[in-house]
């Protein structure tokens, strides 16, 4: 079964540059390595200042630990942790059809 | 610019196969006539029974256009008007990068 995750992520409203050159860079090696990875979109609130989701979707749950144990996701938390304003918020949602 | 979407949908709770039918259907046009829609992801809540969540992107602000006046999308919505238990609650987002 596929998996859905929406990740909300509220960044130092300073900062968002900074986030969104670590989080593109993050992007385009999910992209680059993981076939098991079907949609990985940075996206940023229109209503919301330094509020951004991630929508994400995976082929099923060892694609989605794959992802979560990867070198480059790893080294991605530290660098984020200096551009957040708060704790990631993660939502998992199970894929239908 | 790409666009992200979540359609945050609730079901009647003793219709969920039918509207998981419905959908699953209207997932399949988009993704076999819509090159300008990167991701149409159903996915349902682990917590909140009955709610679903449709993971949405868009190259761009004329592929989301192209898809709410394509004829299947059109015709889904009286279909559906029958399964949900409330009005669809749309996010739109700007994608970045």
């Amino acid at each position: 079964m596929s998996i859905g995750v929406i990740a909300t992520l509220k960044v130092q409203v300073d900062k968002t540059d900074e986030f969104e050159g670590i989080f593109t860079e993050l992007a385009k090696q999910v992209r680059a390595n993981e076939p098991g990875n079907l949609a990985y979109q940075l996206t940023k609130s229109r209503t919301e200042p330094g509020t951004y989701k991630v929508l994400e979707s995976y082929k099923d749950q060892d694609a989605l630990t794959h992802h979560g144990g990867t070198d480059y996701f790893k080294a991605a938390g530290p660098k984020l942790g200096g551009v957040l304003a708060g704790r990631p918020e993660i939502e998992y949602l199970d894929g239908v059809g």
